[in-house]
Formats: structure tokens, C-alpha cells, sequence
């Protein structure tokens, strides 16, 4: 499929952040018109004075309703929110609607008793920057980065290729999967890290009350380790409290894991200790050499 | 004090990798002559064809008995092999020992039990590359960083003055302390964050065998996470196995916040857990800040 198969008249991005004004900078060559949809009057007036959207609004319904797609590009919530309560009889038939929300299943399912004859499918683009808000956008954000795909009950085989098109005009590589099989990846790859490195924080500030030195010593090891810990937490509990259940299997599964360490470790066989690591080095190792022959 | 205060007729560096050639070039303008110890031919090449050092054998007495200063830049193991078994009667009453070694007690008790006469101090530098090997060597690799120094039962005040000197003449930060609190403090943000690393990617490489999707949506987050994951088996084998309480103690800390983040997660309390997770937001934030005021 080629990225001129996504052409729309409107395009909708609700929420003008810096994923969402990323979305508008990227797909403005595919449309007649892109409108943002944001509560906030200094992220509407950003958007459209650096030309990241024609015009932007904060009535939901005036935002969406003539659009042909609508991105909600807010948080995990606030999307929840909007597609079980508001947004569904503003949209035209036919409309196709996309999230980017984090976390796909309930999501996924409050698109499902959307009014049939909307084209809801689930999105979840794996990319992002240190910084934050419109001002932060780049059209390039999405380029060459995974965007999957879940299909919902309202995803018809239409809605299905014109989904696949809009992420073939970001540039991005499109991955398609059902919203439980995602939960369970990102419970794995990003939120078990996120709660390992907020734990690791704790400790060593529960450690820095008693001996400050931790904070004069610690270095690049732990500056990589405590960077997913400054995290939104809004967005984290947002996340994490739609991934429950997903997240709490990861957790046990990796307490087994360091069971295993921990035991090598205090039977003081450091050949066994380092066998016992030596697999997890290999993989970190074969996937970097993947992730960058990629690039 | 200056750094004017630090002189040496000769220094041998034992163990010509990154570290060791770093210091070697770092030191240099303070010292008639700096030989290098080392038994692989390649590394005693390369540091004498790149002048890191003046000369190099293979053979640690010679290598080390005309010398004022010596400096142990090998892996802790071969550290307290050297420290135990070999050096003592090779070095002049007088002569400055130090090491680099990971973790201090185990090195800092064997260095107590040296010919008294030997000025013996325990080292741990705060820093490293990506890079290893004597190729990878750099003048600046000590600059603005924390050297920490730890007494033995061989440093006299004046061995203390020579090592403070040493470490100002390398452009490091001194931090003196005793040896255990170092492996504590070095348990809670070296050593424990690399088990978490190894054993998230553990974890995710279990995942991977049923799902391998992981391995295609991991980004940025699980990147940094297993970084450590990949660090060299036979070097974290030696610090975990000469760090065994210390590192027991941070782990049994870090399940209790692991404990107290699951719990608030399976209760599906967004908010108290939001609230959870706070202070260590604000606390890595903080210590960003104030590293990041330093440079």
C-alpha cells in the first residue's frame, strides 16, 4: 500500500499536545483542513500561530462533527471518557476514529458500543520525546517508529485499510494486534520498567535519609535506571490503573526472576551467579544490534 | 590543597585497560616516568605505541619495585589476588598503593594485612565509557568526578595526603569514607540496579519466547532499563560476590517498595497510588537538577 492512499478532507486531533500536534504537522499534506480540539486556550493559540492546525476550538462537537477522521491523541482516561460519553453521536457515519492511548483493551472496548457505522480502531504509536506540549511537535515524531494497531468492534475492513493508510502517511511501520495481546507487551517492555525504576528510587532515597552520599555517588548506571520514575503521573496512573492486571502478572513473573538472582547471589557461587546472568546480557545485547542494524 | 602537591618518580599502573590508561595519561605530567603492567602483549603495545605509558612488561616485580606509586586498575578479584598473595614484597617501604576497585571491605582488609611500610589506600572513581580497553583511554576520564578513598590499616596521615593529592592532581572530587559504607552506598546505585536490569531483561526475554512482538515495540524506556544488563559477567560476578550482604540488604529493601507499589496497584486505587509514586518523582527530579547545576 502506498501513503497516497490516505487522503481526508478534516482532519480532527483532540488533545494538542506534543503527540497530537505532531499528528497535525505530519498529516496536514493528506488533508484539506486539520482542527484541533483542546480545553486549553494557550495550547489552541500555539497550535494554530506556528501553523500546526487551520483552527482550533474547545466544543468537542464543533471540533469533530463535519471531520471524515478524528485522532484522540489525550490521556488514557480522558480518551475512556470521551468515547463512552461524548464523542460518539457528534461523528458522522463513516468517520474514521483512532486513539493513541497507552493502554488498548478498555479503550478497545468503549469503541466497541460506539454507534455502528463509526470506523473505530485502537492506536498506540511506540514514540515520544523528553519534552512535552505543543511546542515540543515534530513531524517526524512518528517516522520509522512501530504504531500498532487494534482492532475493535466497530473496525470494519474499511476502517482497517484507512487506519493502516494514516500510519503509512506518518511514516511509521504499522504492527497489527488485538488489544489484550498489547496490554500484556507494554505491561512486559514499558510499565514493569516504569515501576522498577520508581521502586529503585525509593530505596535509595529511603537509603540517602540515613547517608547522603548515595546522591553524591550515584552516576550514570543509576541516572539511567531513575529517568522512567520522573515520569507523569497522571499519565502513569492512567495507565497503570487500565493495565491492572496485565501489570501485576509481569511483577510476579519478574520477582521470580530475581528470586533466582538473589538466590545465586547468596549461595555465594559466583559461577553459577554469572551463568544464571549471562543469558539476560546476551539478549540486551542481540536486541541493541537489531534495534540499530534497523537504523 | 594544589595539585602542585602531588609528585612521583615513577608510577606503575597495573592493568592497561580504560582505566588504567586514563590514568596513566592523567598522571603523567606528575610523574619523571609511568610504566604499565599488564600480561596481555596487545594492551602493552598499544599503550606504549600510543605513549599512554613509557614502558611495560609483563612482569608485576619488576614492573612495580622502583616505583613511589602504584596503582591496581585491574578487576577486583585480580585486585585482592595481587593484594594477598604477590605485591607486598615487591614494593619499597613508602611506596603509595592504591587501587580502582568496584567494591572496597574485601581489597581494604586485604591491604591491612601488607608489610607495615606500604602506604595503602582503597580507590573507587565514579567513572567509565561504553568503551573498554586501552584504545578507549582519555586524560579527562577522572575530571569533576568522585574518586572516593577508603583507609586500610596501612594508611598513615601521610599516605592519606598522598592519595588526596593524587586524586586532585587527576582533576577528580575526593570523597573520603570507610569501606563498608561504600559497599552499601554502591549496593543501592550500582549493584541493585543492575540485577533489577538483568533481571527485567530476563523477564521480558521469557515474554519474548511466547510473544516476540516485546522485542519489536521495546523503546526507548526498556533501553535504558537493560543497559546494565549488558555489563561485562566476569566484572559484575566479581563485585556481586565481594558485595554479597550489602547488595542482600538493598534488595530485601527494594521488595518492600516493589510490595507497597503492587499492593496499591491491585487495590485499583488511582489516586493513593499516584501519591505512592510521587516522592520518587520528585526525588529523581531533584537529584537531576542538582547534577545537572554541577556541570
Amino acid at each position: 500500500m502506498s501513503s497516497g492512499g490516505f487522503r481526508a478532507r478534516q482532519i480532527s486531533i483532540v488533545g494538542l499536545g506534543l503527540m497530537g500536534g505532531s499528528l497535525a504537522l505530519a498529516l496536514r499534506p493528506y488533508a484539506e483542513a486539520v482542527i484541533g480540539v483542546d480545553p486549553n486556550p494557550f495550547a489552541r493559540a500555539a497550535a494554530v500561530e506556528r501553523g500546526i492546525v487551520d483552527s482550533a476550538t474547545d466544543n468537542l462537537r464543533d471540533g469533530v462533527h463535519v471531520s471524515d477522521v478524528v485522532i484522540l491523541a489525550a490521556p488514557v482516561r480522558a480518551i475512556i471518557d470521551l468515547v463512552e460519553k461524548r464523542i460518539g453521536s457528534y461523528l458522522r457515519s463513516n468517520t474514521l476514529l483512532i486513539d493513541i492511548g497507552s493502554t488498548k483493551a478498555d479503550i478497545c472496548t468503549a469503541m466497541g458500543s460506539l454507534p455502528i457505522g463509526i470506523q473505530a480502531v485502537g492506536g498506540h504509536p511506540m514514540t515520544g520525546k523528553e519534552t512535552s506540549g505543543i511546542e515540543a511537535s515534530d513531524a517526524t515524531l512518528y517516522q520509522n517508529r512501530p504504531f500498532v494497531l487494534c482492532p475493535t468492534r466497530r473496525t470494519t475492513p474499511a476502517a482497517r485499510l484507512r487506519a493502516l493508510a494514516l500510519v503509512e502517511a506518518l511514516g511509521a511501520v504499522a504492527i497489527e494486534m488485538d488489544a489484550q495481546r498489547h496490554d500484556r507487551v507494554v505491561a512486559a517492555i514499558s510499565h514493569l520498567p516504569y515501576i522498577l525504576s520508581a521502586a529503585l528510587v525509593a530505596t535509595v532515597a529511603a537509603e540517602g535519609r540515613s547517608d547522603d552520599a548515595v546522591w553524591r555517588l550515584a552516576a550514570g548506571g543509576f541516572r539511567d535506571m531513575s529517568r522512567l520514575a520522573a515520569q507523569d503521573l497522571s499519565m502513569m496512573g492512567d495507565i497503570l490503573s487500565t493495565n491492572t492486571q496485565a501489570v501485576a502478572t509481569l511483577l510476579a513473573l519478574f520477582r521470580m526472576q530475581l528470586a533466582m538472582i538473589e538466590a545465586m547471589l547468596i549461595d555465594r557461587d559466583q559461577q553459577k551467579l554469572t551463568e544464571l546472568l549471562r543469558p539476560a546480557r546476551e539478549a540486551r545485547l542481540a536486541w541493541i544490534k537489531q534495534l540499530e542494524g534497523k537504523r
